[in-house]
Parts: structure tokens; sequence; C-alpha cells
């Protein structure tokens, strides 16, 4: 018996969520069942971030304790048989027994994808939010840079455990354009909480269409930091979660013991 | 009563192509759905290029003869509803009376998508062929090429008629690369054999793995314009439709009446 991290990639369209739900297809549901059919009868794998209905992952990271006597290579071969179309494992690795994938994670990474233009698109809109009306691409740029460093977010989220800190650091926050009417914004922070990400699109998709100004998201920010009370000064909403992607999670190198 | 022009978008993975069949979801099947419930009650669109299922469209194109009281864009309004979401019509235009999307088109512009991985990736396998072993990419911009001009192709597709030419002359083909391990080969031609791109695509892939000398290629279509016989000298195989999308048809300005 060995605990493996695995890397996963899904396409969240199908999936009510990462986590393992009674009656629902789920990310942890889904790996665990194509698990079983490995020879595996633990009672719950970990991963490290919780990703909502819609929400696709290019790094999702699980664990698991399992016994297999062959390859890692095999065991994503394996497992790629057993899994559905929908989702894949990218890598498996040997880790220390003490490995945990959300606790021992250094940052998150996720990237966020939106387009502007009047109409649908059906090619897409499966990993993109389509804004209308157009934005202004250099407000986006000063808006992102101003959730860089450590800020109280409880304006952009609700914490992950009921009496856990609304504290983060955002170490990377950037829009870049990708093509001639669309962009991505990459964040990486130590920690998110529940929907930060959303909201940060949101609110400065909102801000970069001038319904209010980005310098806002500063005053909130600083605000946040001493009264711990959650601002009005920012437009309600969430970004939906199809357009967003957990693309890693980093951990300390000294976790794996390789092979 | 006008002629009207529609262009449309579709991800083409729920349609068994795009020419109505009875009992199967198809793309000219919910336009005319569509259309029947704005009080359309003709017998058939036409649409400008046949795509096999799976395959997807930004440009395709429709005529309708309809009458329609309101505004181009109130048109393009209501179809958008009346439609399912993997389709959107983009544009809706008053065209002469003569115009037919397929006879009239003066060219055909389609983009194809692969990358190379050896695990599946279930983000960009709905619009992108995963291609292993690697391709080598100067071999695909060499073999690219080869198809510029005008070719006899009926090692490379069949004609779209019964009795048809397999002459065809191609304006542009040119392979981008978009990321560290995936290209997109654009080409534009006056017409299309029947799977042509699709075929053009795995020859070229081929080649670009090694399995054969892209000089092969030129032979073949020089070949063919003398004896007017398939070669072998290529590899059979066509790549999946779910890489190629229609991008665009074009036509000869003096079409449009415009308004």
């Amino acid at each position: 018996m060995a605990r493996y991290k695995l890397t996963l990639a899904y396409d969240g369209s199908g999936f009510a969520g990462s986590q393992r739900q009674a009656s629902k297809r789920t990310v942890q549901g889904e790996l665990e069942k194509a698990l079983r059919k490995l020879g595996w009868t633990g009672r719950s794998i970990i991963l490290a971030g919780r990703t909502d209905a819609g929400v696709h992952a290019t790094g999702q990271v699980a664990s698991v304790d399992l016994d297999w006597s062959h390859a890692d290579s095999d065991l994503v071969r394996a497992l790629n048989s057993a899994l559905p179309g929908d989702m894949a494992v990218w890598s498996a690795e040997v880790v220390d027994d003490k490995f945990h994938p959300r606790f021992d994670a250094t940052s998150r990474r996720y990237r966020y994808r939106l387009f502007c233009q009047p109409i649908r698109d059906p090619l897409r809109e499966r990993f993109a939010w389509r804004v209308q009306p157009e934005i202004k691409a250099d407000i986006l740029a000063e808006a992102a840079k101003l959730f860089i460093g450590a800020h109280d977010f409880s304006a952009f989220g609700s914490p992950t455990t009921p009496k856990g800190t609304t504290a983060r650091t955002v170490m990377k926050a950037e829009w870049t354009q990708v093509a001639d009417d669309e962009w991505q914004f990459d964040v990486q922070a130590d920690a998110f909480l529940y929907r930060m990400v959303r909201r940060m699109v949101f609110v400065q998709a909102a801000a970069a269409q001038g319904k209010f100004p980005a310098a806002t998201i500063a005053e909130v920010l600083a605000k946040q930091a001493e009264s711990r009370k959650r601002s009005d000064g920012l437009p309600s909403g969430l970004a939906p979660a199809h357009g967003l992607t957990l693309i890693a999670v980093a951990y300390r190198k000294r976790e794996s013991v390789g092979q």
C-alpha cells in the first residue's frame, strides 16, 4: 500500500462539482468508481481543491492509498481506461504517506476566460464567459494589480471552513489578451475563498464595462483589513462557472518520494 | 418575401452533420425548425457547404426565402431565441433573390486543430485532434505548401456530385503554432472535395510523424493531373471530424442588396 498523488484534468460541464454527492455525477465519484475497478477498497480519496459544477481543471490533485504492484505509468493507463472521456489522469506518483493534497498545497493557480460578443458563440461558451457590453482592457489590467498582496478578501468570497480566516495572499493576477475579443485572467494565491476567482472576475469585468471605478476594489480591500465588514461599494454577482479552470496546485518539492 | 443570407455557427458535436436527415438531429433540421416557429412555411433552406457529423462551423452560410417585416437584427435575435444553444445565427441580410449559397460561393475556408499529447485532454478534444507520436512542425509547414495551386485532388477526396471534377484550386494552406503542443491548419480553396480537408490533415500529420516523405504529396498531386488515377503512395485514413471547423464562405460582393 502506498499513497499516490494523481493529477487530474476534466471538462466540468458534465459534473455536479468535484466533491462526491449521493446520486449526482461528480469528479470524486467518477474517480473513486474507476479506482474500485482497479481493486481499490478505500473509503474516500482526497482532492486538493473544491470546484463547483461546471468548473474545469487541468491540474486538480487527488491523493489515494492504493495497492498497486505495477509501474506508475500503468496506473495512469489503467485509470484512463476506466474513467469517462470527460476526465483524465495526467500523472500518478508515489508520495510520502503523510501527503495531504489540500493542507500541503502552497499555492493554487486558476485561469478564467472571457470574450466580448453580442451573440452567443457555441464553439467558445463551453470554456469562456461571453460578456456584453464591451470591456476596456486597460481597466482589466489596472484592476487585476489591485488584488496582488495579502488582503482581507471577505468582499470576494466566503471562508472554506465555518470559522476560517478571509485573509489570503495573491501572488499573481494578470489579464492576457488571447484573441481580438478574448482575454484570460491568470491568478495565483496561497489559497482562495469559496467562489473568490469568479467574484474577482465579475467585479473586474463590471469595472471594465464602466459600471463603477476600479479604484473601489482597492478601497474595499483596504477597508476590509480594518473593519472586517462586507462592503457594498462593489456590484454583487459572480462570473459563471464555465469560464473557470483550476490550472495547478503547487507543493513543496519534498513530498514526492518519486520513482 | 425576400431571400435572406444567414451566417451560422455551431458546435458540431451534437449533430449528425449539416444536411437534414429523417429522425436525426442535424444543423439544417434545427434551423428549419427555428424558422417555422417564426412563420416560415418553405420546404427547404440551402446550405453553402455540407459538414459531416462532428464538424463545427463559425461561418456556414444558409439561404432562406422568408416573409419578415422587422429589422434584420430582430431576425437574428428571434432565430437565436428559437435555436438550441449549440447553434447560433451571427448575421442575417437580404440578398438578391437569385443568390445561391453553394453555387455563388467563390471560396471556402476551413481550420483544423491538432495537438500532440500522450494522454487525452478533456478540455481540448472537443475541438482538436490529439496526435501521437509527436509531429515535426517543419514537415507540416513544408507539406502544406505542396497543396497550393490548381491540382487534381482525387487522392484527397471524392467529388461532391456523381460525375463532378476532382480539380480544385487551393489558395492558402498554412500551419500556425498556437501553443507549445498545438497547431492549426488554415486552408482556403475555390471548393473542396468530400472530406478533402480531413484527408489533407491526416496525410500531413503522418508525414510530420515520419511515416512517409512529404515529397510524396507533390508526386501524387502531379501524377493525378496526368493519369487521373488514385495513387497509393499515401497512407489511407482521415483526421477525425471533431478537429475541423468551417470558418468562412466567400462571395462576390454584388449579391448583397443590403437595405
